[in-house]
């Protein structure tokens, strides 16, 4: 694809290697991630800072920017991080959205970009194309065009051997633009291209290529996908484009040909910044560019749930913090994989965003977590919207590679999961989350919270806003009972952890519990107490947050073993899985470590023995023996 | 669907009530699980045992076969565990490619039936559609019929808010017969299923409905989807069906009409049985169906290994091991998601099982890592076969909604995922696992192997082959030295962990290890004894497994607190996430929680620590404390 990059790069992307971060700048993707070396090319050719030259010659090894896949938070000049297949393409109709949205706010002076990506055949069979090509053919995003590598090989060998798929048609069928090219005649491609900018549909430009083209003895064949060409082919390639055999060096007319392509937007840029300071918006955009989301609406929220206490499912109180929040900002664009009215992620007066309306903040995503999940991290790493999506807790599952990518680049995403646990009741063990809680928190830098009220959920959303990664809101369809009943100065749940209720009389036991089981944690103490035992009460919302907090905070929590027996136990309406950690060994690790059942949510915390009735004997046992 | 339904089970489908698990039997899935209600009446109207009459009206409730979503562990008639959107119909599409494999072995008198699939918009627009849409056109597998419920609805509302897509052309792109018809009149239902099956593609057939259909003030909105009608509705929808009003009452003739029709295939099952009894070939088949596989091929197998100590990556090992499996027995069918030569799954003489030679045995699943899961599922459920299929353990994600549901409805597939850490090296974060042993671990009835050489490669094969539900071998890219270096009469992997080496002076560290860190445990312990520090090495291949041994065997392993102090370190290059377990508070737990990085893998070992010189002063440094 080198040649179908050099068309682009040299005449139609709007970009300046000496401004990487422009808002107004095209992005650029390559979706397939395993050619990364050809980002990096670009990179160094067209004059970014990095990568250097060295850096290119460390290339795959440790401490080198270019690393085996494109990693946004190595260099500035890549849009995102790529190498897990579908998901650059997915991210892509994301930052498509992101720009339309933000140019039906602030006009075509201040947001007038597209997205290019080159995509392979490994990122058009995965499942995540399907969802994607959906979501853009259906929002009509014609700032995306996507060129599609046609190298008819993959690991395995030729592309028929597991594909007989008209892809144009398929594209076709989805209301996409479709246009072919031979893809290793730069012109023929930018000739593709200028059609496909022409079109107001979302283009799909088939670049018919030879793999390895240049590598005269291993071209056209699957051996020069994943393993370096060796150098005796390297010298032939050389030898072939009229090279000198030396590596890494780069002809003094060609150098300068790439650095002069690289100022060709500097112009544009320059009269862009002009647009921005006469426009009355700068500071404003900027802010909104760099994203750091009001929380003033945290403590008058905070102060009426107080003061009112209401019994919601916190997936309703996630509703309420949304009112707050979208009312607060107009940063945030919500949306749901097709179960608004059951994750509760639409609020009063947020109107659809559609191919008719690029202003609204709500998309319908669909029945499709994954697209959804690609599509938020690129929106976000667009900048200048916060997106947050909803699903089943269950359904997380669906959506793990775009939370995992989104943890991994950083990305400012917050994932809406709703129906936490078996309490969602009749539906049954597909739709009753188990292992979902561990499994999530597992996944480094990603916060996932689990709110016990209407208090808690606000406090979460506002830590949420604040963490510079992903966050995982896990929210009961069931009703629970306000467990906060005063007004705090700290925001509790940013701690992870905290006391919510000290033991009456001498200490014993620490139950530990989140979520839904805060509220029978809290049932659990005062039976015990009425039998001598004394209980604190901690609610741990978020592992990650606690984890973050200083030994004499964290001490302050869970008292490190002393001479006293204390017995810790963890309540948790899913699998005990890595309770261990603050139950310690001799602790209790109350939880379902079996697939859940069909049946009334009251009923199935009675047959997993989740009652006061079960627990408060098991925690006195425990206690004697 | 119910018109449609009504059309399939009394005109086409092949099943005879009295023996549900009849293997010549058409297949018939729900994949739009949430119609379950539709399946339980069918099996109910047709003379199924199961459910009752009374089970029905538990609906839902705990204990009643009549599950939320369709479970094949609740009734024999229901072929797969649906509700999970678009992986029954992924299902089904395993289900024919079975079909088509044993019919190739076994001809057209003992296999010869169809795959019917219920499919709604959730199904088709899922991510996984494509997938398994693209396998089954490729494939050709003439023997899949769907049924699209078109009803235009989804929870959001109109499918318009979501969707553009031309369904019916997408299909026909992929290779895919089509047809249209009124879904709410039988006999066009019937003869649109006449063309699907005449056609030798596999066949879409949209049926044109209306949501709720019958029910005089709801239907053809989406409040018929996941709510009960009332009971007013349902009266309503009763006087216009000219039905008495009383619920749970089906008028005389129309149960003895239904009756009549569940025994419709009763004789072309009595001469499906004459065949098999005249085939010469009955003890085979039906062994082969009820799935036990052989496992005398182990024996020898380690004996070799145990003579030539090969220092092979486990990968190698597992093929290996393959090679000696797939001789054994012709059951096992082979894959990868276009990773074959990276994933060692591919042995000698097995030929590919493509449309033109379905006697084959390994199938090129392209880039579609959800669509194998789920296709394998479907292959293990349709019985007479053993599906294996491979992928790296990052992508793991990617099918990780199979996985689940494998394990929920105890499928026998076994997942080759390989790169099973930062070992696998250059490639970077987005493809080294981190998190995802823990993740999987966390998952209830899979088994989890991580073997440390060719012997434990071997044993945890044996040992996955005989677990009923699935199992995960993870598997590493890079040379591992052979550990075990005498026979044992037992399955030592079978037993989940053992003592692979018994301290040298006095124990003083247990140290814990699996997979690529068990030699570098090793290692330690040799160091450590060089300076007078006892320490056994226990290899844990499978925690799984071990968990399931008696206690007795399990303090043989690790022994119970006692006076003496005795440190436990667990060593595992990923996330030290749940290993408390093990280790309890005051042990140490090395490893790896973040993401990781490019690099070589002896570079990215020594950066994250994971070395002797690294490791044996921290454990000298925690024993002094």
């Amino acid at each position: 694809m080198a040649d179908a990059a050099t068309a682009l790069f040299t005449r139609h992307l709007k970009y300046d290697p000496a401004d990487p971060k422009w808002p107004d700048r095209d992005r650029f993707v390559l979706s397939a991630g395993h050619g990364s070396m050809l980002v990096y090319a670009l990179l160094y050719l067209t004059g970014y800072e990095k990568p250097t030259l060295d850096d290119i010659k460390n290339f795959r090894q440790l401490h080198s920017p270019c690393a085996g896949h494109p990693e946004n938070f190595e260099l500035p000049g890549v849009e995102c991080t790529t190498g897990p297949l579908g998901q650059g393409l997915a991210m892509g109709v994301g930052m498509a959205i992101a720009e339309r949205h933000l140019n039906a706010v602030y006009g075509d002076d201040l947001v007038d970009h597209r997205t290019f990506v080159i995509a392979g055949d490994g990122c058009l069979m995965e499942g995540i194309n399907h969802e994607a090509v959906g979501i853009a053919g259906n929002l009509r995003l014609g700032r995306l065009i996507v060129l599609w590598d046609d190298n008819k090989i993959t690991i395995d060998g030729s592309t028929d051997l597991s594909r007989n798929e008209d892809v144009v048609a398929r594209h076709a069928a989805c209301g996409w633009h479709t246009v072919e090219c031979d893809g290793m005649d730069a012109g023929k491609v930018a000739q593709a291209i200028e059609k496909a900018i022409a079109d107001p549909r979302p283009s799909l430009i088939r670049c018919k290529t030879i793999i390895g083209y240049g590598a005269p003895n291993k071209q056209g064949t699957h051996s020069v996908h994943g393993a370096a060409l060796g150098k005796d082919e390297v010298e032939a390639a050389r030898k072939e484009l009229g090279l000198e055999p030396k590596e890494f060096t780069v002809p003094d007319d060609v150098r300068k040909a790439w650095l002069a392509e690289g100022q060709r937007c500097a112009t544009d840029r320059a009269e862009w910044y002009r647009r921005l300071e006469s426009s009355g918006k700068k500071d404003e955009f900027l802010a909104r560019v760099q994203g750091n989301v009001p929380s003033d609406w945290l403590k008058p929220h905070v102060d009426a749930l107080v003061a009112n206490a209401p019994k919601v499912a916190t997936r309703k109180a996630s509703e309420m913090a949304l009112e707050a929040i979208n009312a607060a900002t107009p940063w945030t664009i919500g949306g749901s994989a097709d179960l608004t009215p059951s994750n509760n992620t639409l609020t009063k007066g947020l109107q659809s965003l559609t191919a008719e309306n690029y202003s609204g903040r709500y998309l319908h995503y669909g029945i499709r977590e994954f697209g959804m999940g690609a599509a938020m991290n690129g929106m976000a790493l667009h900048g200048g919207v916060v997106p947050y999506g909803g699903t089943f807790l269950v359904f997380a599952d669906y959506a793990r590679p775009a939370v995992r990518l989104a943890a991994l680049q950083g990305a400012r995403v917050i994932f809406v999961f709703t129906h936490d646990s078996i309490g969602l009741g009749e539906d049954g063990p597909t739709h009753q989350p188990v292992e979902h809680l561990a499994s999530l928190r597992s996944i480094p830098n990603l916060n996932v919270y689990r709110p016990a009220d209407a208090v808690e959920t606000a406090e979460s959303w506002a830590s949420a806003l604040e963490h510079e990664g992903p966050s995982v809101l896990a929210l009961s369809r069931q009703n629970l009972r306000a467990v906060r009943s005063e007004a705090a100065d700290d925001n509790l749940s940013h701690r992870g952890a905290y006391v919510l209720r000290k033991a009456g009389g001498k200490r014993k036991a620490i139950l530990i519990a989140t979520g839904s089981e805060v509220e029978l944690a809290l049932d659990v103490a005062e039976r015990l107490e009425g039998e001598g035992v004394g209980a604190d009460v901690v609610s741990m919302p978020c592992w990650e947050r606690f984890e973050a907090q200083d030994q004499s905070y964290r001490d302050s929590v869970l008292p490190p073993a002393g001479p006293e027996q204390i017995l810790r136990v963890s309540i948790e309406a899913g699998s005990t899985f890595g309770w261990d950690r603050y139950t310690m060994v001799n602790g209790l690790r109350l939880g379902i470590d079996r697939f859940g059942a069909s049946g009334k949510a009251e009923d199935l915390f009675n047959y997993f023995g989740l009652t006061p009735e079960a627990i408060a004997p098991k925690i006195m046992e425990a206690l004697q023996s």
